[in-house]
């Protein structure tokens, strides 16, 4: 039995320093934190390892874009899960909006006339909708090929005007899955054109073929899980395939007593395939947006 | 204003007694939880109001199945949207298997040796998969002419053995979304039989104008939550088509502080149009395992 | 392995028939309520259990007194331990007070400026405190000889005008327990008499004589935790003395990974020998005042 | 309206740097904790500030220990209060202990026999208490004349042979409050004397006048809570006898909807004239032992 070490600050510590303290614990929250960054750490230096990351959250309006865009750059990942909110506040940001700094008990019904939509204190301005037609209705010719979600998400970045999170997919090549892009403000920009007589192809079981053959392929699969939702179930679901991951990382403050696969420990994809057994791996209970500035700020001080 | 009257417990009680008793203390918990059946029962008194109902979360696993089954089957939902994973379990269930009573602390590597995979502390067996396969590769012609997902949810419905929540679905044509079906066993289905070089055209957006027609053409919406995930934001972003809706019922134990949809209460959807200023809503804080057995109980012995 | 049974809500079922269904799924949460209720009757049936109930919480701002009354006056409960607080609002409505239905956005500082305190959505008069001092002075030579909490709590029940949780816990001479009293209101009141010079002897550690005695002597110990915080830990120490608990009933939303006592699940007092480790026991991860009026009343429909 | 800032990572940041751009979103998660960073600098650089500050939850089990030593030692804390846990848990160490890296999966059962006690994933060995026995029973003359808890808890860090805690209050005459201290291992110790016929004379009332004393008479009061139950409360009561204090934070993952002490927002405080209404606050929705070290590491950085 090893004695737990107590966490000692000292005067100027770099984040890694700190977090290295924190992983000492070896306990409780603390602890399973700075054992996050080492997981991610050693996901990124094996290099046998196949990084899958899902996000879930509301993150671009929490400011965790330019870490998500500073993720995807590093080139340290491998596939990109994502719901489509966090795609279409990206797209919102790259088209030339801002989110706004708000407040949680502002009155709903004056922000409405005001044309601001709320997520808990951040806004978004309703008018970014329009833009958003435009960029669609202009480059409709473009999507009217696309055959699978990925395909459409790529061709999105590809016309993206400026830095987005789809268009750094685009260009270094980053497999990208949003199995419920419908349901998503670019979901509705697409309706718009359908309600306008227009045509898309994309299929809705079609991106399974490409998720499923990387994970049956790579040496060792390496997940991460920034919230829950399908992002982590639909790259749980592949880790059948690849055998059962060798590194995992979960950040959610979802429960496990509820049975869904948002709270389900890590752990307990052992039963089903989806995680070695003996894989190292993390839960950490903590709201996504305290914890991912502090692991990215961690691992990148630590990598080359 | 209005004291809080403290509930009295009277020997026998019905669910409907108990629950007003807990609606008149108009705060907290109980009075939530109280005006969540008041609100049900007034959705489906209001002739002019369509239901749409959102249902995420280990449902099947939990012994949820037959309320969820019952409230189909009582005609009072008119559009259901729901996880692939509850119709996974469903049809499961469905084709002659079981969910079992386990233990969250049981061995997950022995688990996953016995064939039995895990959800908290319930199981399913494995074996399941295989039953699935050849339902699939048995009809999959039925399915290669389905254009959008409810078709294909329909179709599975048409052909299920058994009671269920696709077969009801389809026998009473109650519109059934799934936008994040390929994130599912069921998608895993599909897959197996594209892998195989079957085709299918089912497309991703199809689905949209159906929801977005209905949600455009109701005279007044009610929207239920049981849950957060897709099934939540796919309802919420038809409800913007609605002019927002006029009565709202929200379970989730997730908290609105994260900024994320899932847990964001009803109020927020104020800003965006999503609920009418004046509705009629609530937002009960709760395991849905645990209230919506009460609320249905309350609710059933309410309506005639 | 057995399945699990899914619940089935029939026209007008008891408060007791919906819970044997929901236990009768015996997972997750509706196994766990149900199991609740069976615990608590198997408690009070064995004639040779001693039953100890902890309650933390907003128990009377949210509409629980009656029923906490109720489980007093029912004879059942044979040692109770509060917190300050629970005390301090029941005495308030024993002197004639109520609290209100509020609004939990209401603004603050004119709230204060009407007097009136929130807690969420209820609201208390701030003259309470008036009233209570006028109470304290009234009859401060009463307490003036008490040498425990306890004392100088059944001393308060038997000076109120009505019917309280401590009127009843003196005549029925229920040993009541608040360890953190000096925390409340009516530490507040003490301190009033104090700084006006006048005296009270009472000791801080006393109580615990007679709390471990009882632990120490009874036959076999049975818990109850509605809530964590002092309550649940003091019950929780004196069961070292008792050999460990036979029965255990937890319910709580707080969580375990944070290492704290009042998240802890009972399973976890069996390292301490707090808990028998063939304990019938439940933890049940919901808000109580939601569980506790639903529990009660189907306790009180099956007890004679 | 200001635009959200969106978090850049550099190479090498310290944490202070890190947290100055969380700060920076000023929404959600990230920017309620670098703003909990800046106001608890800004109460050590206001000279007029009193800073009282509340911990409870398993400090000492989850590593914690240092860092609330050198809070202390830092003389920028001039009240404390604290469970009695950890008091035990530090006064455990200071004995010579330590607690250690344990299981969270372990069986309790075999833990009981091995003499190991739990909370979640961390050990303390039972001994710990007759060795604490032996330290009271050997200095139980020096806690005779204690009359209220706080000298009773200086004179444990008197007699303590290191660093403590208690010590640290003791040689640089911190208040430290500990309402409940009877619930506790140091309260079953003073039990014990008593059991064996020994007295003590601690008034569990006595304390009141010091901390009320102290809130009554400083220029303006600071408040930060680490966790809720008695700690937060004792220290909140206190606050309506120094017309509200002009900072706060609050660091909990309890919730405001129950109603309950613990889980209710600061600014809840302002009906109760506990917060100014112009005070500077923030709550933080994160487990302690993340949040604590990030910030004590970031203040530390700031402060001279």
């Amino acid at each position: 039995m090893k004695p737990i070490h107590h966490i000692k600050i000292s005067k100027r510590m770099s984040v890694s320093q700190l977090l290295k303290e924190m992983e000492s614990t070896n306990v409780i929250g603390s602890g399973r934190l700075g054992r996050a960054v080492s997981i991610f750490e050693q996901m990124i230096n094996d290099r046998d390892c196949t990084i899958f990351l899902g996000i879930a959250g509301a993150m671009v309006p929490s400011g965790m874009r330019e870490i998500m865009l500073d993720m995807l750059e590093s080139e340290h990942i491998d596939v990109f899960v994502t719901t489509g909110a966090n795609l279409t506040h990206d797209l919102a940001e790259a088209l030339g909006f801002s989110h706004y700094q708000g407040d949680e008990n502002a009155d709903d019904a004056k922000l409405n006339k005001k044309g601001l939509v709320r997520m808990y204190d951040s806004y978004m301005p309703a008018k970014v909708y329009e833009k958003m037609e435009d960029f669609f209705e202009k480059n409709w010719k473009e999507f009217e090929n696309c055959n699978n979600i990925k395909e459409f998400l790529w061709t999105i970045g590809k016309l993206t005007p400026k830095r987005s999170l789809l268009k750094i997919c685009h260009e270094k090549k980053i497999p990208v899955f949003c199995p419920a892009i419908s349901d998503s403000g670019i979901g509705l920009m697409v309706w718009g054109r359908l309600a306008k007589g227009k045509k898309i192809n994309v299929n809705a079981f079609e991106d399974m073929k490409e998720i499923l053959d990387i994970a049956w392929t790579c040496k060792k699969a390496g997940v991460i899980y920034l919230g829950g939702g399908v992002p982590k179930n639909y790259i749980q679901q592949s880790m059948q395939f690849s055998k059962g991951a060798y590194y995992g990382i979960q950040i959610t403050t979802d429960r496990e007593e509820y049975g869904g696969s948002s709270g389900a420990k890590l752990k307990e994809g052992i039963s089903w395939g989806k995680l070695k057994e003996k894989a190292r791996y993390v839960d950490v209970i903590c709201d996504v947006t305290i914890a991912l500035p502090i692991i990215w700020a961690a691992v990148k001080e630590r990598i080359k």
